[in-house]
């Protein structure tokens, strides 16, 4: 396991820290792997995850209509090189996954160094980085390296292996579901697909498998569902393969870009407005931490298919710094030492308080609408120790009128959601509020 | 009466100042009596002001249930006092009314100062004014006194009497009904149940009486209620009684503390929008004087019963400085000098604008609404004195379409409200408009 | 023709300059007929028109009932003048129409300059400019005239003659319907009254027809429907007469100042936020010059008829600087030299892209709703050249869903319309959207 102690400042709780570190660790065993959008990569990466959480593996056949789509042909590789005359190596598979384009087909060829170079590709910008390029959906090969080591490269004949395979097979994906006390669902969504990248999206992986873990071991009025997926085809194939229980999805979040030291972005659902959407800035806000919002729009991760307008689920992306945005994304540099065990942990911690406020937001009815009730007499004010407390009680049995839930009180009253949640539940216990939802 | 000459400067008109002084005339003399939510002091006010409005008295006997809530018993209070072993009055109710808690029990005892003080309550930071404190729901009783004359009183055995009565009565509140051409109504509420404090709410009430004596020789399209009534128990008695006439109300306000010589803040009715709030806040507008809007809160005056979510009624809250924020306020200091003629009168003056507004607010429609009617062959571009008459005409000619009254009319065009009615009566001397409500 | 070089550094288009030159000519050729709201002046202006569209010339009888309004006597005039005691003319129909009041009745006498002066009318503090003015629903008489001419005037026996006549005839106005592929009609009119000013509305008026001879020969799939008519009367006759069929007017512009040199002015159909009002703005925006825009009032040109209640059709006014603010207005000053030929090609440019848009936004709906459709097996992705074609496509697939048009997708996308409605096109092609209007 790859440690960094880059995080030696920081000030948060013994708890946090160790949840961090052991979300880091996690990543970092996982962050060897060759993943693909198929293949083993994928099912050990799942196999992990089902060490400390209960994931079903679904295996969907290579030739399955999904849709528009097809699940592809699955992809393993074993080994790739570029050797020179020498017979040196002078690319690797062994050294770094992201040295073969993700989908190869298999190659094994002795060419020069001007016909190699249709098949290389590096980022003359960021030359000490290995880019990060895929060729899914168009039989092709080659290879990604480091800038400098392509300028290094005599005029030489060399020799190239791709030992893969692309044959049929089928679509690997995890899923978990939590059931609660109702039949609506929360989705949370992670792409699983990415090799040796950390940040994207390794960082999504594990910290929806500890949010996983510990939702497992709470009461839940919801019920909760994860995905580690295949990004694209793995949201579709979901999606084609469940899509007559989508309605029971009131709330989901794509989790990506959860580590590093950025702050969070949130982008909206395409519904813009749903409670989901609520609730992230609601959280949000009552945080000191600085964050952006987004808008939706129709290119990202796989809230393009939950948020496609056949669907149109109220999904938004939770991220911290956007993708694309940072020097890091798509290269070797994304790596364990990028991801910061903090970020990790904040990320989760800010998760946790979200699904706290979506099963604290069943709507209340005021039992008693017409006039104040008569506090004094069943001895609440007594019960409220400040006077804001006093102020969150009067809110709420004004408010609770069966259209606006506790975070919407919350909002408008501009009272901590903890206030208003706390006396919620003292009338609740007196009998002046009725749970409703 | 005590008359205060701190208005000399006041330039209003000599009718403003004659009302203005009419009205703290009356506060004046209602001043010294000790009201409470129950008692002869509210029977005594009320009686007061049939001197001049003929107000219906109601009694409501204790013990009735009114939603959550029980009518109280009555409390009638005749002298209290603290003596030291000389026999001297040290704290005496017939001095100030404020000196006893609100609402105490009787008791005749002697008690040395350490067990006394656990019934005395005095304000250290204000330490010449007495404060203003209740007893309502919870059986008790104590004296209120200046900090310094607590500071003054020697350890010493000091005898205490309160001669009060706590017993099986009625509630008294005091209505006035102003039947005008439709059954709709306009509410205005006033709080009667404080003892002697001038600007909360004595001055409500003189603005209310004096409002509801000039209505009611007055024209009326609207019906008028006037309520002088005990904070909270009396509002809640009054919707219980009169539940099923409630729909009847298309517009309210609650008046208090309207003699400050700070300026006017209204509190927006709970929904927020209503037509209330956008004639009161277009009345504001078009005076020059400086205004404050509260959104609506759950928490206040009366507006809190006639907001609640059971009747949600349009009722907003008219005030000057609002409660809470001055440090007369709850005090001895909150007496007829704090008061001003001239803030009376002002008060009273926005109040008629407001009624006025409300009045002119019936709807009318176009009767020639496919284009323009021809204005010049009827002589009206020559009634129109001014260019903006001219545009005047225009608005109301092309918004009279029985969904925008003449008060939205002025907000869009930005035009004065007096300007548009102007037209709009012209134009229906002409047969172009006609009033549908 | 008068011609100015004002426009030598103009960097548009050969073409772009041919045509505002074009409509210059036309504008010069009709600047010195004396048209009025009826009369021969406005017959020979439409009889012109005539020879390059083929208008539909209305007659509508003297005393004709149109709504509130009646069709008044037809106006004509051959000669006006006034002489001097030497016989000079000192003011001269035949050198500017505008010399006379509009609309006034013959008189000959002969009158000393103390009761001349009653009848004369000139600008103070514009001494050069000779003002318009018209006398239509008050049968009188005068002359417009410099006021530095006016100061030269000698006191002196003076001989007027207005050699018009006011008698029975009919009011003219033009028409023009392009039918297209549906009854669904665009309206364009533009007022054809005024006599020799030249931007209000000669500039109206040659931007339409110029911009109905080229609708003519496009695909149309909306009805076109262009009205030259005189102001006011001669759109509410207009609207008399086809009022059953207003409904299917379902976008319009009235088209007036569009060759001053100032940027455009949109000003808002009463219902605010009309398609044709996104249009317009949409265009203006995706433009680099700069726009004003102003919210409806109910005065201006024939907007306030269109826009009148008993209509309020969905129709904008498009003009450049607003009238009334520049002080050529309604003088002589507005004649040919003032409207500049590359601001009438630039009005036209932006009318035909405005008409261009409407056309374009006939609703699509995704024929694959149901997550992302897989673009790379299409070969779609090929087709696209630049990045942001591809976020085009996205856009367009997650919202064709029959409730946004291409216009909406282009504001929300902030994407150009044009390569919008491009990748619409494209996935058309590929069977991947369908238009459903």
């Amino acid at each position: 396991m790859t440690r960094t102690d880059d995080n030696s400042t920081d000030d948060k709780s013994t708890d946090e820290e160790s949840v961090g570190q052991t979300m880091h660790a996690r990543l970092s065993a996982l962050y060897p792997i060759c993943r693909s959008i198929t293949g083993d990569g994928v099912r050990q990466t799942l196999a992990e995850l089902q060490t400390f959480i209960p994931l079903i593996v679904h295996e969907v056949p290579t030739g399955t209509k999904v849709f528009d789509w097809t699940v592809p042909k699955e992809w393993n590789i074993r080994d790739a090189w570029i050797k020179n005359s020498a017979g040196e190596r002078v690319v690797d598979f062994q050294q770094h996954n992201l040295h073969v384009f993700n989908y190869s087909v298999p190659i094994r060829a002795t060419v020069p160094l001007a016909e190699l170079k249709k098949h290389l590709h590096s980022l003359p910008n960021q030359p000490d980085d290995i880019p990060y390029k895929t060729t899914y959906y168009q039989e092709d090969w080659g290879f990604c390296l480091r800038h400098n080591a392509l300028l290094a490269m005599q005029d030489d004949q060399y020799e190239v292996l791709i030992d893969s395979t692309l044959a049929p097979g089928s679509l690997s994906y995890g899923e978990l579901f939590l059931p609660g006390e109702t039949a609506d669902e929360v989705l949370f969504s992670a792409h699983v697909c990415h090799p040796s990248l950390a940040n994207d999206n390794l960082s999504g992986v594990v910290v929806a498998a500890e949010l996983a873990a510990r939702l497992a071991t709470k009461h839940r009025r919801y019920s909760y569902r994860f995905l580690f997926i295949p990004g694209t085809i793995g949201a579709i194939t979901w999606l084609a393969r469940n899509e007559a229980n989508t309605s029971r999805i009131k709330h989901g979040l794509v989790l990506s870009g959860l580590g590093d030291p950025g702050s969070i972005t949130y982008k909206r659902s395409r519904q813009s407005t749903a409670v989901i959407d609520q609730t992230v800035l609601s959280v949000l806000a009552s945080n000191r931490d600085p964050y952006t919002v987004q808008d939706f729009s129709p290119y990202g991760y796989d809230e393009r298919q939950f948020c496609s307008p056949g669907f149109n689920l109220p999904v938004g992306r939770f991220s911290r710094t956007p993708y694309g945005t940072y020097p890091q994304y798509h290269t070797s540099s994304d790596n364990p030492h990028f991801v910061r065990p903090a970020a990790l942990a904040d990320s989760l911690k800010l998760l946790l308080q979200i699904v706290d406020s979506l099963e604290a937001r069943e709507l209340y009815v005021n039992t008693n609408p017409k006039c104040e009730p008569q506090l004094g007499k069943r001895g609440l004010y007594k019960e409220l120790t400040t006077s804001s407390d006093t102020m969150a009680m009067l809110w709420v049995l004004n408010f609770a009128d069966g259209q606006n839930s506790l975070v919407d009180i919350a909002e408008r009253s501009k009272l901590p959601l903890e206030s208003i949640r706390s006396v919620a539940s003292k009338l609740e216990t007196h009998g002046l509020l009725r749970r409703i939802h």
